[in-house]
């Protein structure tokens, strides 16, 4: 029997719990997931023998070496911040870890260590990063091993809400971390285009949108991500003249959040000096100039950053209630802090609503002296508020990426992230199971 | 005999130096003036036995401490960084200490260990701040002891040149630490209008300017200093409506400087992948959106921007030399040193130019039943570019105050800044022999 040690059991790990459950008994696992609360589990595990859910916290240093070295897996949903705690156990006790998060500069000190002690810690294992790299490196590889050269890779993913649970002006609501929604993009966008690097300032990333379409789904638009560059190297595409990646909305949506942005809305630096006493009308009043003698608060915004009167992008602010006098009832708060509970209130997933995953590669590449183009294309619709697309795709890979390094099919060493073969091919194929699959179109472009 | 350790001899330096040496015959002063380098000084001092240059590293801790040992009063016009290291040095030997720099949390720390050791850690002796504490705190106290209330305080000042040496499209050359400059205004600026908090964000700030005008010297623009709120209390104004601090430049300038703000020139987060393969016009194309086809840069950046493309603003940009091809040669440089080096080139003061200081303050009071306003202002002019006006009204009141202290004149112990009547009074009156005096008008406003 192979023992797997998952930390954190928060609602992004609702698919990989139940994924988990239905393979430990052909693969004879046994299954202890631990966080801070664990109530909400007991009554899910309760049918199962060798399943069981432990209060878990990751500050204590006895548990955490007591829990890690009874595990021959560990797998880490916590927030991406305690990862590094937990690979340093791993690394003592010598055991695998899996986590969906990004590979920080702290991660790639243990690469060596790891690699020593013959230990895999595999990052970037859910759907942004994840499933992202799987997919695109398979084309990529297809792509290079038939003899054609990569000329331009954009890839773009969303957590968005289904055409069914599209019913707000801002065609969004909070499928993941609300406060990393809202502090979305911070930092300088980097990226490659025709050779050229290029660097977009977060006050200006709202405003250089592309455009993107899904058949059977529409129109979206998309944001650039902060660092575009940094995987040329792993991609095997070091001399890509043009190199993109970015995030998904519906169009409309990065007009009307780029005031918020314009505004300082989401700033996390500073707390405002009166929160506690402020109204969602005053507290966007003190980010605007002075009103001029009878000027209202609307008219004042609109003629301040150019936004027309009785726009769409007026229509998404007054749906919110930031020119109502509700209190804000948040005291030392950040402006960010106010904006996301401002957010919460509208955004929340109803009960019965379904979300959407999409995401688009775009390749083109020269081969034979002509130019091609593939299109690769995934949209995943949630069952529900609870079993959503978001939770699947975040947790279904990493649940399919434990099973495999515990059948030991798994010979990478070190910190590593899935863009090899023998991680993405099995992935890909198992995730078409659950409907978790991509709509490829390839033309050859006429010059 | 007093013993006076100058610590930093740069160019702002030249003043103080000059006060230092006129006084310290009468006074009985020996003055030590410590840098890294020193040999411009030694001709300097030559003339007087009293006078002393040695080389002085603020990282050596034995000869930190050997110094300060030997002096009765420390001065540090050092790089601010540095003053917390002088600073301890002179809490550990019981020694005075004046600089011009900004009281950070740091000092803050220090102020109740220099009380109980009956020491004075004067800061903020300067211009701006110094001097602008000093004349506000005079019409202040003055205002409040006729019994009138505060309604408004604005304060702004800006070092600039003398309308004879204001021969370029900027109107603008450098005075003082042009990475000062270049940084200006990062983070969020905060104030107070009719009792309400107002947030500027720095992508606006540049946007959001006041017009000022002075008589003899003409119309200025000035944009908000970072926390206008934190004076309120030692300036007793705590429950003043209105309270804004700021910097003065020409009118045209912030327009066009904001352009430089949008692109994201002036962030020194990062650095550039290949600054040293750049030449400027390369430098500003990494910023831009990609062109379409046929587009030239100008084009490209007034439609990006909404610049006219025969404007003032272009203008300005042209005269810098952005649109060349000029090579940057500056590796692994961040955006703003980029940009600090361009300038530089085109804004450092030539020989005979004459800079000059701008300072205006703005009450609003009620007394009587009667609104009233009054308007004080300063411009000081340099004799040349080496004897400048920003050298003499930085250099000069931290003299003054040195001789004050030495007198035994200042009664205020732990951390200082002068807006005590004890400190203005003397060091306004005798700032006056040098030229360095406010104009003020009253007028009662019709309501």
């Amino acid at each position: 029997m192979k023992r797997i040690l998952l930390l954190g059991a928060g609602r992004s790990a609702s698919s990989l719990i139940a994924y988990l459950l239905n393979n430990a008994a052909p693969e004879n696992w046994h299954l202890t997931i631990g966080d801070i609360t664990v109530t909400h589990l007991r009554p899910v595990l309760e049918p199962f023998s060798f399943a069981e859910a432990i209060v878990f916290d990751v500050h204590d240093e006895a548990q955490r070496a007591e829990e890690v070295g009874k595990a021959d897996l560990v797998i880490s949903l916590l927030p991406a911040v305690f990862h590094i705690q937990v690979a340093k156990e791993c690394l003592v006790q010598e055991k695998n870890l899996i986590t969906a998060s990004y590979v920080t500069p702290e991660f790639l000190e243990l690469h060596q260590e790891a690699q020593e002690k013959n230990l895999t810690i595999l990052m970037e294992s859910g759907l942004d990063p994840g499933i992202d790299h799987m997919s695109a490196m398979q084309i990529i590889r297809r792509i290079q091993a038939e003899g054609g050269t990569l000329t331009s890779f954009k890839s773009f993913t969303g957590g968005l809400v289904a055409p069914e649970s599209d019913t707000n002006p801002w065609r969004y609501k909070f499928t993941w971390n609300p406060r990393n929604v809202v502090l979305a993009g911070q930092g300088t966008a980097k990226y490659i285009k025709n050779g050229a690097y290029k660097y977009i300032p977060y006050h200006q990333l709202f405003q250089r949108t592309d455009e993107f379409y899904v058949d059977g789904y529409g129109h979206f638009e998309g944001y650039a991500n902060r660092d575009s560059l940094s995987y040329r190297e792993p991609y095997g595409l070091l001399n890509i003249p043009t190199m993109l990646r970015g995030t998904l909305r519906r169009p409309g949506y990065c007009q009307a959040w780029d005031v918020f942005v314009q505004l300082g809305l989401t700033d996390d630096s500073y707390t405002l000096d009166n929160s506690e006493g402020m109204t969602y009308r005053s507290y966007l009043e003190a980010f605007l100039p002075p009103a001029t003698d009878g000027q209202s608060i609307e008219e004042c915004l609109s003629l301040y950053l150019g936004i027309p009167l009785e726009g769409d992008v007026m229509h998404k602010l007054a749906w919110l209630g930031l020119f109502s006098d509700k209190p804000v009832e948040l005291a030392g708060a950040t402006p960010a802090q106010v904006l996301e509970k401002i957010l919460k209130e509208k955004w929340t997933l109803s009960p019965g609503d379904k979300d959407m995953i999409v995401m688009q590669h775009l390749f083109e590449y020269e081969l034979d002296g002509e130019k091609r183009e593939i299109t690769s294309s995934l949209v995943a619709i949630g069952d529900d508020e609870i079993q959503t697309a978001m939770a699947k795709t975040v947790g279904l890979p990493v649940g399919i990426l434990a099973k495999l390094m515990l059948q030991e099919r798994i010979s990478h060493r070190g910190v590593v992230i899935p863009i090899y073969s023998e991680l993405y091919e099995p992935v890909l194929e198992e995730l078409k199971e659950f409907g978790i699959d991509f709509v490829e179109q390839e033309r050859v472009m006429v010059s």
